[in-house]
C-alpha cells in the first residue's frame, strides 16, 4: 500500500529520496507529448539525454525522431516537442527517439531509481492511478528547467495535481514537504509560468493550452529499459 | 533600483540566477541564530563549510565555535546553534566560527557570486530594507535540507516573508516563478515542516517558536570576505 507521497522539486533531489515509484513531469512540454503519443499508438519510444545520441539512435533504428532545442526542434529532426502534432504524424505502431532539454534527461536519471513513468496534466488521474498501486513511497519529479538545474512552476504545479489525486485515493498516505506546497499551487500557473511565457514568444502559444488541459489522455507511458543516457518507453497495461 | 525578485530553491540554483544581491535563508536554524549573536554584539563570524576546519579556525582565531551536526553540537564545540542560548553566552566584541549542515554552508556557496546576507525571519523586515537597496535582481536562497541538496519547505515560508516586503517596497519589481511560490507559502509552514519535526524529536521544540517570530531583530549579518570554504560576516550598516 501506498504509505508515503512526495515531490522531487528537481531531478537530482529524486536520488535522495527512497521512491518506490517515480512519476516524472514535464508539462511544458515532453511529458504531454509521450502521452499523446501513446494515445496516437506509438509502439515504443526511447528518450536520450544527448541530442547527438538521439539522431544515431534514430538513424540506427528508423525511428521517428523528436524534440526540441530551446524549444524548437534541431537541424534533422522529423517533428519537434508539440503534443499538438502527434496526430497529423500517425505514428501507430511506430518507434520514437527523443530529445529534449529536461524531459528526456529527467526520465534518463529517474529511470534507474526505480518504476517510473512520465505523466503531465493531460494523463494526470491515469498516472496518479498507478502510482496509488506502489508499495511504500510515490515521488513525483520535476523535471525543471535549464536542464534540470532550475526550479519549474508548471512542473511544481501539474506535480500537485498528481499529488491532489493521490491524497483522494489514498487518504492514509504522508504527504512530505515538497508535496504539500505542490498540492497547494493551482494548476492554472502552468498558464503563468514564465517557460509558458517563453513559448508564447516562440509562437507556440497553442501547445499551452493543451498541456494545461487535465485527463485528456487516459495513458500511462511506462519506462521498460534504461541504461545509461537511455530510458524506453512502452504503454503500461 | 530593485528590478526583479526571485528565490533560488536549493543553493546550487542560485549561480544560474544572475543575481545582484543574495540573503541566505536557513530558518531552523543557522541564520536565525547568526542575527542573534549580531543583535547580542558579537564581532564578526566565520561561516566555515567543513567540520575539522571549523576546529582549526576556532582553535587558532581563539573563538567562539558554534554548530551543529544532526541538530546538536558536534564534540569540542563550545555551542551548539540554539539561537535561543546566544543572549546568555555574553558573545559581544568577541568572534564566532560556525559549522552548520546547510546554513553555512549556503553562505560559503552563496557568497561569491555577489553582495551576501544573513536573513530568517527574526530579521526578515532589516534583510528586505538592505536587499531593496541593490541594482537589478535580488536572489533570496533557501540553505535547504540533507547539506543543500534537499527541498527545504521552512526555508521557503521565511524566504516568502521577505519576498512579500520586498513586494511591498518596491511593486515595480518583477517576481520570478519560485518567489510567486515563496511569497504564496504562509510563514507559519515554518512550525509545520519536517525540519521542525525532527527539532522537536531532539528537545529542541523552544527554538522552533523562537525562529518562527518575525521582525525580532533589526540586524543584518553581511558576508565583507569570502574564499575557498569560508564566508567571513560582520554586522552591516
Amino acid at each position: 500500500v501506498l504509505t508515503a507521497i512526495d515531490v522531487a522539486i528537481l531531478p537530482a533531489e529524486a536520488r535522495l529520496m527512497d521512491g518506490s515509484a517515480f512519476a516524472v513531469v514535464d508539462v511544458l512540454r515532453a511529458t504531454t507529448t509521450i502521452a499523446a503519443m501513446f494515445q496516437h499508438g506509438i509502439a515504443r519510444i526511447t528518450a536520450v539525454d544527448d541530442l547527438e545520441r538521439a539522431r544515431a539512435a534514430a538513424t540506427e533504428r528508423g525511428a521517428i525522431l523528436f524534440g526540441e532545442v530551446a524549444g524548437l526542434p534541431p537541424a534533422g529532426f522529423d517533428h519537434g516537442n508539440s503534443p499538438r502534432d502527434i496526430g497529423a504524424l500517425s505514428p501507430a505502431g511506430r518507434e520514437g527517439v527523443m530529445f529534449t532539454t529536461n524531459g528526456t534527461r529527467a526520465l534518463c536519471t529517474v529511470a534507474g531509481l526505480g518504476p517510473t513513468i512520465a505523466a503531465a496534466l493531460a494523463n494526470a488521474s491515469a498516472a496518479a492511478g498507478w502510482l496509488v498501486a506502489a508499495e511504500g513511497r510515490a515521488v513525483i519529479v520535476c523535471a525543471g528547467n535549464a536542464a534540470g538545474e532550475r526550479f519549474s512552476l508548471e512542473d511544481l504545479a501539474a506535480a500537485g495535481a498528481i499529488v491532489r489525486r493521490l491524497q483522494t485515493l489514498c487518504p492514509g498516505a504522508r504527504c512530505g514537504d515538497a508535496a504539500r506546497v505542490a498540492a497547494a499551487t493551482p494548476a492554472a500557473l502552468v498558464e503563468a509560468s514564465a517557460h509558458a511565457a517563453l513559448l508564447r514568444s516562440i509562437g507556440l502559444t497553442g501547445d499551452i493550452g493543451f498541456c494545461a488541459r487535465e485527463d485528456t489522455c487516459p495513458v500511462v507511458p511506462q519506462v521498460v529499459a534504461t541504461g545509461p543516457g537511455y530510458a524506453v518507453l512502452t504503454r503500461a497495461g
